[in-house]
């Protein structure tokens, strides 16, 4: 059932009024640079803003024993972060309302060369309607959203008649472990909202992600006896041709897939990153690649991963260096399956008003290609978990930005959207 | 006119007495972890060894203005090693035979990955008749030989009966600037003698060579939009791929060259260490290739690094990605020109029959593909420049070995080489 018009107004006038102070939150959050690992002051900071509006507090560390026994579980690597998960927790006078998580991510990529960044990448700058910084879409401004959208029910002197759960998760861009640990601590909701940069659209389906490394060792030699040894940067670049083969087999698969046979390349490996040698003059006796491929909903991680491995085993056979070296593939990142949100639940009707209103048009939905810590919510807690957020640019690139009026209007969906989802009471005062 | 018989004889048994002695020195200068810019502590014990000797002693460092205005000089990267360069003299009580330089460097290419080697690499080990670890071959076992057969004339009584030089350089396995800098503070010689790893050859001709870096940059992307972005790893790899033209245009340019034509792949194109992308989940926005290649002798760097710029900057322009992010060559290392030994030195003739005297057959003579220090004396000297030394296994590579019987052969060779060359005069009392 719709909201009344005249709450609506109220709501999102008080969204507006608050957008100031939004911003700033956001650019606090901008200025840690929280890349994989370094993410504690980050969530110190997230903890006290939650403690100081009242919520009941829940910090925990990842559990790697338990991860690891969960399907959905991706390996720790000694990369792998030990920041802690913060979760900020309203609970109502009276639970009559559905109840509702709000979850975000700290972590971000990394900038790369920080001289393509026109601005310092952990200097927030605002620019016309784009507020620039790594991780101002993905997803800073989601981040503050979640906690301003309830700033907005407050201030408006009401609250939801729900328990709401405000996560803050690390571990986003990596594996995906940080939302799993939320869910193995018990943490469920009747539906899950996690606001990343959409375009203020919803997603639809999305990708499960594996990551690997590949490593080639060969026999070194002086360069003047180059046909002694052999180039295991040269070798491990040929490992990438091959599995150039699975993704394209992949690809083909779209067909009969409703939500992916449409896009013209739904499933992309990425090789992201190259170590190799240690000398212009010698031969090289090593080189590690790592990669990331996606793979469409409803196969398994272990499933993708016995065929990759099977396909640099096959190829490393036919191979006359390699088959005398055989590659090492090794799983030490993304490890996840995707998910597809059903259409027609009422978490969705409900997101979809909200929108209207603000927006003034239908919500629509789309499959995005990446990873998202959705599955965790679809998959293992089989309720509606949307992913939904403003528009941004430049992701995981250089002078990523984030359009501020976006980012206001998506607030104001999801002030609207609690409203209704959860129901309202009036604020306590604290 | 060669050595009298019963002299030789007291000689080579001079060689065996201090063999001994010979190999501990060499293990000694294996425990170094001499490195690039790491040959600090080597130099200073090569000082104290020939201080010891009673040699004069001269210790210097480069003069990078000086070395960058000579043709022969190597661009400084911050790489650069500021190591000494260490020189001991020996001067007769008078000076009627002709003057040598025997000249070695400590210096040494990286391990590669340790668990690559049977054993520790800076850990110098005997099994039969080889003696492993880092620089063993390259050139440790050839720097003791230096001064070991200087100390068998000595042991016998006898000293050269003409300026010898003793040299300790840096850099050889980079820029060959330490060999340049003893040639800038004036050190010459009538001829000059490198026991290089050489197989108890000679070399006869090199190449020259030049290091190079292309750095590609590109505009990154999240790996779900990978067509927005372009990957900075395939783009460098399809520089390579252009840079191989030049390599097999080159090779074919062997014809009519006499030392060169005959062999099947003269010129060698390394591509020895790559780095590149930050992150497997972000389309990588650079990466950067270290290279080798080697030049005919006649052929200056400057002529060939214009080839190789404007071969990137051609490919580059033909290729949709590059075309816009042009990738940038830099020349950091290596810059040196190839020498022919020319035949018939009165040099060549000593060394072949103090050669024959040892080994039993005539000196053979050959082409490396490498570069060597020889170069220095050969094309700024103009003087005999002797390129020859011990038998040794994967120079370069993990488990590197020299043949401790052949390094005692040689340095026989040297010692009667330096003996017939410079001449004989009894041992002045130290």
């Amino acid at each position: 059932m719709a909201l009344d018009r005249e709450l609506a107004r109220h709501i999102v006038a008080s969204v507006d009024a608050g957008f100031a102070e939004q911003i700033e939150f956001t650019k606090s959050l901008i200025r840690f640079p929280s890349t994989r690992g370094n993410e504690h002051t980050i969530q110190d900071f997230v903890f006290g803003a939650l403690r100081d509006r009242g919520y009941a507090m829940d910090r925990f560390a990842m559990e790697p024993d338990a991860i690891g026994r969960h399907v959905g579980g991706a390996p720790f690597s000694d990369q792998h972060s030990t920041a802690p998960i913060v979760v900020g927790i309203h609970r109502p006078r009276r639970e009559t309302g559905r109840s509702l998580i709000l979850q975000a991510h700290v972590d971000v990529v990394p900038t790369g060369p920080s001289d393509m960044w026109r601005t310092p990448p952990f200097d927030p700058v605002i620019e016309g309607d784009w507020l620039f910084g790594r991780g101002s879409g993905d997803m800073k401004a989601g981040h503050a959203a979640n906690i301003f959208a309830l700033d907005a029910l407050r201030r408006a002197g009401l609250q939801p008649a729900a328990t709401v759960y405000v996560q803050s998760v690390v571990e986003e861009e990596s594996t995906g472990n940080g939302a799993l640990m939320t869910h193995l601590r018990g943490y469920k909701a009747d539906a899950v909202l996690i606001p990343e940069p959409e375009d203020e659209k919803l997603v639809r389906a999305n990708v499960g992600v594996l990551w690997f490394d590949v490593e080639v060792r060969g026999v070194p030699a002086h360069v003047r006896e180059m046909s002694d040894g052999t180039n295991a940067i040269d070798a491990a670049y040929r490992v990438v041709a091959a599995l150039r083969a699975i993704e394209a087999d992949w690809n083909a698969q779209k067909t009969g897939r409703p939500h992916f046979e449409n896009e013209p390349h739904p499933i992309n490996l990425n090789l992201g990153k190259i170590q190799g040698g240690d000398w212009a003059s010698s031969v090289p006796s090593w080189c590690r690649i790592s990669c990331r491929i996606s793979i469409y909903p409803g196969i398994t991680a272990a499933e993708a991963a016995r065929e990759i491995a099977e396909c640099v085993a096959d190829f490393a056979r036919s191979d006359r260096f390699l088959a005398n070296n055989p590659p090492r593939v090794t799983f030490g990142g993304f490890y996840s399956e995707g998910y597809v949100l059903q259409p027609g639940s009422e978490a969705e009707a409900v997101l979809d008003r909200a929108h209207e209103t603000v927006i003034g048009k239908p919500l629509e939905s789309f499959m995005t290609a990446g990873y998202l810590d959705t599955r965790v919510y679809a998959l293992y807690d089989q309720v509606p978990a949307l992913c939904y957020g403003p528009i941004a640019r430049s992701i995981h690139a250089a002078d990523e930005s984030v359009s501020l009026p976006s980012v206001e209007r998506i607030t104001k969906t999801m002030a609207l959207f609690i409203a209704e989802w959860c129901g309202l009471e009036s604020a306590e005062s604290r």
